[in-house]
């Protein structure tokens, strides 16, 4: 495995709310993403979800209330718990989960991402 | 959870080889660290292992060579890999392992710490 630059990756790709494994730890993946706009409210179950932003601010509402994230800050979206991303400006965050998590958990729909390796 | 300010963190402590669980995911923890000087070679027999820099520069020796990581460059010491980190100047960074896993790994000795939460 070779050394990851987080910046060099997030520079390979433009799509919002796509997220690209540039590492696996074990049974989990590392990945970085883009995002931008408002996601879906959405549950995972079985996972808990870190979400690490490196640029931009990024707003996780909560159904009782809202997780502001600056650069260097860090959240655990614990399992079971709905939410839904939100960002006014573009950010990039690096998202941390197990192998398999589909991105729009238990909602579906449009914004489901197949993730690719960078 | 709260949100977790990473330089907020690495600011309540000044020991080197010293992680500091700041969050856990699953049955991961989240630890950050402050390297300086030569750690002990080392092995994890059971998982990989994720160091995050977030400042400083940090070498990670091999028996096959060595792996150099500046400010947001990640790299995943494989399961069973012989490592032993080194750094000329304080390094900040971030770990990520099972919950568990010794620092020193099967080395043991001095520097094996005890993982405390901030």
């Amino acid at each position: 495995m070779d050394v990851v630059d987080l910046a060099d990756k997030l520079s390979l790709f433009t799509q919002h709310w796509s997220p690209k494994r540039v590492a696996t730890l074990n049974d989990y993946e590392i990945k970085v993403v883009k995002i931008q706009g408002e996601f879906v409210w959405h549950t995972h179950d079985d996972t808990d979800e870190l979400f690490l932003v490196l640029s931009g601010t990024l707003t996780i509402q909560l159904r009782d209330g809202d997780v502001v994230l600056g650069p260097g800050q860090l959240y655990v979206v614990p399992r079971g718990v709905e939410h839904c991303p939100v960002a006014q400006d573009e950010v990039h965050a690096v998202l941390i989960e197990p192998r398999g998590v589909v991105n729009t958990g238990s909602a579906g729909g449009p914004l489901t991402a197949v993730v690719e390796a960078l």
